[in-house]
């Protein structure tokens, strides 16, 4: 029963008088007055295989059952297809129902349906051809990023997700613990005891590996993390998760140029793998999701990235205010609206910003020599904005702790992140990817709740 | 600064006129009369490389400060080595020091540090030999994990990690909220308000990720994940982590014996890539971790898996009860030492026991005809016992949802998994292999707290 083919060696079978075995699952059905054919698929890819069933051969009675959804084993010869949708299809000597999908109950019929429905049944969906694609797509995303650190030395570190240590304040965080919550254990007081809770301090889940990565980058050279971070962010849009994967590497003896270059390469490795290995789910993506989406993706992959610094963007940004609903002047934060102008409009390709007000990046940026600026660096697309973040670390011991303050927090929290430049500091940078941001831009999804299997979300994390 | 040769390539080179810069951070620091040597480590492998530097030509001033533990930049020529210690060095030409570690701060001295000291500053320990060595064999067994299944079709699937969906009771779960734990809400009759947490229910971190898994397989055939998993058990030993990295695939179409063969090509797989390149790190944990190491991994590799059931398991076992603290009969659950006499003496390779006893069992293990066993199997490694668990899962709906309720579990709460048994169920198996219990098997670590980079526990998040 289990010596099978993949459909999508299947598909790409020479026709041939050997008897093969397809098995999946049936995704339509259709009789006509001698034949009737079948739609298999297992997930290997987007289209099935047609199987092609002579009703004289197989009785009515074994057809009946054999419904969309139900799980079957086709044996038989792979043919040259009479219909022009394939170039193969499989003449059946044989049918065999493994699970039925009784057609009055299974919720995935052979209309379309919302992808507010799909949520609803997550653990349906991934049988749709839309979700298969991005599932597909995400996987596969997902290897390129191994296989392009892998092939350049990188270490990969898990960097922790539950930690007692102060965080950066990055966002809000969800609070880790085994405590009896009807009967919160008090200290003399009044206040609530940590000391008998798990980690015997409060405890919290990971906004960003990124700290911890730099310490590993701080021995292993090379590293980077992609793992999943969360966010207590009562945020209920299409772009934001509460439960995400993040990559994020760190190089040791490398500067923001560096870091940019890496960026670059990176992200057009990923896009071209993709694109290279999944015609199919990127036309259907490019057909049916997001028209263009292709073109922009090569746009991306082909002409190298602009740089420019915040200062000469927000100097050519100025020029256009009156097309944004939130004009800009030297120290605003861009809106996407500004980032798409910059990528779209200005560069027409990707563009990196650098080099950004102090205020308006993270503690830990390279301070300029300026006093004003810091080495941050985002990465712009188009149809997009910002899809990579990332910085020289501010690798100076005596500057990093005075950001701190700046910043309003506290060093000693920090001892061990200061360490970093107390022993053997180096110039060291890095960045990070959301990785359901870049799945959603690949695949041109609309919702991120749409491109991770199980979505969590403000009052939503079922299954 | 920045154009360097990896550490772990320059000591491949062969000697040359050309001036090359190698990065790294000074591991040890040896004085002659008229030479001085450098040990410069970049984390690319276990040998750093020999810096030589003549005295006559590099002033002391620019010596003194580059002691164990500082960062720098050597620029020289590759020669023969006149020691024998190494094939190569390098003759240095010029010495840059990026950043000092002061001999009377730097905790990582020249001598010996224990483990427990280690693990308090897990933030420097990766640039100890040992540590350096267990994260470059953890890299590469995490990789070779996912081109093991990549290569083979399984798409990569990431399951959920907060769920307010009821697990299986496979351990202690840590709660995730966002409430006030100063100000907990509550309804009219004084219970808990999850209503309004940030997930509107109660919500928990997950044990494992297989009942997500088998939604993905029933539709893309083969997948796995490996992400994190969490225990909140109050266990203090060197074998537990209160967060965890798992791996589990889930193969459809796929019944036990299936399971048992990919479960033996993907651990011999992941074994032998470790050795094959690893050869100084390995030779390193033989020699002075756990000594025979390797020998028991190329064993493991080596002979094919044996094969047993339970219930002749115990039969081999019950002849040699004289030998245990725990005597076994039919019914008990193995311990290490029954686990480790069957590979280590009975045996004398891996062996893979199958159709244990359902009441030790979880209840989604397909139940035997004999009503009495289920079919899952553990793959026990020599020096260890466990390595993998796993089982063919029951895919009749009837039969599962009759073993929730002898399980206490109400099968209301498992809609979405019994959905998949409901329509196109087909047969399906998977195991699940936890990440740091094979990379402390492999570096022959006795505490699992030292194979991952921030280990969790009992009272222990920092960092």
């Amino acid at each position: 029963m289990f010596d099978y083919t993949r459909i999508s060696d299947l598909v790409k079978k020479e026709p041939s008088d050997q008897i093969v075995a397809a098995q999946g699952w049936v995704r339509t059905k259709r009789d006509g007055k001698t034949v009737s054919f079948l739609e298999v698929n297992d997930g290997s890819c987007l289209k099935g295989l047609q199987v092609v069933i002579d009703r004289a051969k197989i009785s009515d009675d074994i057809l009946a059952p054999v419904t969309t959804g139900a799980s079957v084993v086709c044996r038989g010869r792979i043919v040259e297809s009479a219909g022009g949708n394939q170039q193969v299809e499989m003449q059946a000597e044989e049918i065999i129902l493994v699970g039925a999908a009784p057609v009055d109950t299974y919720p995935l019929q052979k209309k379309r349906h919302t992808l507010e429905f799909l949520r609803e049944i997550a653990h349906l969906r991934p049988r749709t051809n839309l979700m298969g694609a991005v599932m597909r797509v995400r996987n596969t995303m997902a290897y390129a990023v191994h296989t392009f650190f892998q092939e350049r030395g990188f270490v990969y570190v898990n960097t922790p997700l539950i930690s007692t240590a102060d965080a950066e304040g990055a966002g809000e965080q969800f609070h880790v613990t085994t405590l009896d919550l009807d009967h919160i254990p008090r200290t003399a007081d009044g206040a609530v005891d940590y000391t008998k809770d798990f980690f015997g301090k409060m405890a919290k889940l990971t906004v960003s590996g990124q700290l911890e990565g730099e310490t590993y980058a701080m021995a292993l050279k090379n590293i980077y993390t992609f793992g999943p971070t969360f966010r207590a962010e009562n945020s209920n849009t299409t772009r934001h998760l509460a439960e995400f994967w993040m990559i994020e590497p760190e190089m040791a003896f490398c500067d923001l140029e560096g870091n940019m270059q890496i960026a670059e390469e990176f992200l057009t490795y990923v896009l071209r793998t993709v694109l290279e290995k999944h015609e199919d789910d990127m036309n259907l993506f490019s057909q049916f999701v997001e028209p263009g989406l292709k073109d922009t993706l090569w746009q991306v992959i082909e002409a190298p990235f602009a740089h420019m610094t915040y200062t000469d963007a927000i100097a050519e940004l100025s020029k256009n205010n009156n097309k944004f609903e939130y004009p800009v002047s030297w120290g605003s934060d861009m809106q996407s609206e500004h980032e798409r102008f910059l990528t779209e409009t200005v560069w027409k390709r990707p563009v990196i910003v650098t080099d950004y007000p102090k205020e308006i990046k993270a503690f830990y940026m390279k301070l300029n020599d300026d006093g004003k600026t810091v080495r941050g660096m985002d990465v712009l697309a188009p149809r997009l904005g910002e899809i990579i973040g990332g910085s020289e670390r501010e690798a100076r011991v005596d500057v990093l702790e005075e950001r701190m303050r700046e910043c309003n927090l506290n060093p000693e929290n920090y001892w061990w992140y200061l360490d970093l430049r107390r022993f053997g500091t180096v110039p060291h940078a890095g960045f990070g990817l959301g990785f359901e941001r870049a799945v959603r831009y690949v695949t041109g999804m609309q919702n991120i709740r749409d491109v991770i299997p199980f979505p969590r979300a403000v009052k939503s994390a079922d299954f």
